[in-house]
């Protein structure tokens, strides 16, 4: 069988006896094309499975009406909550939403940028991984001038638009609530420095430190991928050792719940003996036995600038944009019975 | 400045001074173009901005080597799961996934379902809206063959590939489990019927009432879609009636955590006062106090197997495929303490 993708707009005008511009026409719903003839058209179409060329019919609209969005995991739930407000903002203006997952990893974000390169999107919007550090590979959307918008985890000295939140002041107010309760062994778990997110966070925490005169203990921070396991197994040797932190800072929620998990199995109240802090405000952390003190993000907030900048930078492509907008949101801290 | 997507080959070429071929031999990496000539044109390539042609390219190699995947909403755990195994098997054979959220609307999945063929993927992955009855606008991927896998949402009548839980089995031993704890006026709250999976849970919770030789009271039916708002509305009404139900299967985990809330709130003791069940052993019933009994639909086995079967699909669109794949996949009961 004669493969799809051969079928041109030629082939369906020579089963037709129309000329090629217009059975183009008809494709594109032109006012001028008389219905009959559009009807006849989408009836070959139809039968001969042409593909509308999405190449052609942007070359003539100048316009895909797809943007392409690369995230770390939609399992995260701060994520896919940002997510669920872009689709939904851009499906009102026309626009729809290819998602793609970069499983955090630099090698496969890559990888996706061009592929949403090549699939002709008209914007892009991403949270990279905690690991990117080389960010060139975005240069084929800013230098051809297709909007591109990071959020949340944002390149720092990368010309671009970046919304993200105030992940420095998250990581104060966390810090200073569990240091207002008298703790003064405060471990910090923390996400790779290479990331915004989690060096904006570490700075607070040391900056809450200063502002109580408490050296933190060296051997209190960790830094790596916060997963589940993760959580387990460091916090396993934690909580183990001679001199327990009395407080746990955790970076993510699912960090929070596992360490839940285990102080509770090894017998340990919380938070009469260990205090612990979580980050985003998971639905989970709030339905937990105790619910966990943790600092809200306001991820649909975010979502929603994302898509409004977007959308704008799409619609006003013409004037040379000048400068980049930098949005940092503002964050909450949710004191709950975990500390 | 001139658009990008206007630079064809023939631009970098004369640029060049070279031949379109030789160009385009370059830009797919051909082991005899030498190493000088593909500098040459990558360095002219990214000046230009040229846009790798997606379909000229997969005119070529008939493969865009992206696959698309509408899903109701990632924010679903079940589904979240899936995609993150599809993708990770995808990824090995050098696939990229393409998401889309349906938000359980039929006029948006089918709108997806055009742009995903103008975009030109080689395979398409579908959970379809719980409310969707007419299939007809999968057509276009079914008559070009390009392969087509529906999964866990599946159209019944439909000719294709199929891939789903055992929700009949789930239903039926969700309601024994409570009929043998001595249960007999069980409210179940199902989604549409129109969707095999509300449908099949449905018919489960009529077989073993059957069984016992239990008339279930039509009152206690209720069929909506399952959001935490609608578990509310309708957990508010059925708890505040003279003759309350002793127990609730609720067909998500979603409608089963909103209503254990609800219950705890008015005083009603968990399992004592109401015995309930959920669907999908999504992670937050564990975590709940009562944890609550659930169906595991084992979305990681369906997960590879959908992608499994969309790889064999494109690697062997030579020969016609011979009838549809119909996969049923076990369920388990996890038996907790909310029942």
């Amino acid at each position: 069988m004669k493969r799809t993708s051969e079928h041109t707009i030629k082939d369906i005008a020579e089963a037709l006896g129309l000329s090629p511009s217009t059975v183009s026409r008809a494709l594109q719903d032109y006012p001028h094309t008389s219905q009959a003839t559009k009807a006849r058209v989408r009836e070959v179409v139809e039968k001969m499975g042409y593909r509308h060329n999405a190449v052609a019919a942007s070359l003539r609209n100048n316009k895909s009406r797809t943007i392409g969005l690369i995230i770390p995991r939609i399992s995260m739930y701060f994520h896919a909550e940002v997510v669920t407000v872009i689709q939904n903002k851009l499906h009102e203006s026309g626009y729809h939403l290819m998602i793609c997952q970069s499983n955090d990893q630099p090698d496969l974000e890559k990888e996706l940028v061009n592929a949403l390169y090549s699939a002709r999107v008209d914007g892009l919007i991403v949270a990279t991984t905690s690991t990117t550090t080389d960010f060139t590979y975005f240069d084929i959307f800013r230098k051809n001038h297709i909007p591109l918008v990071f959020y949340d985890r944002v390149p720092k000295d990368y010309p671009s638009h970046k919304i993200s939140g105030d992940e420095y002041q998250g990581g104060l107010e966390a810090t200073l609530h569990l240091l207002e309760h008298g703790c003064r062994r405060i471990a910090h778990i923390g996400g790779p420095l290479t990331s915004n997110i989690y060096r904006d966070r570490y700075m607070g925490y040391l900056a809450a430190h200063e502002r109580y005169k408490v050296a933190p203990d060296p051997d209190l921070l960790f830094f790596h991928e916060l997963t589940k396991d993760n959580a387990l197994k460091t916090g396993k040797a934690l909580l183990a050792r001679k001199h327990p932190p009395d407080a746990i800072f955790a970076c993510n929620d699912t960090t929070a719940i596992a360490l839940l998990g285990y102080a509770r199995e090894i017998g340990l109240d919380v938070p009469g003996d260990l205090k612990l802090v979580g980050y985003s405000n998971d639905p989970r952390t709030e339905i937990i036995t105790p619910s966990i003190t943790t600092v809200e993000q306001f991820p649909r907030q975010i979502g929603e600038k994302a898509a409004q900048l977007i959308l704008d930078l799409i619609g006003d492509k013409q004037k040379p944009v000048k400068g980049y907008i930098n949005l940092s949101h503002p964050i909450e801290l949710i004191r709950r019975n975990s500390s």
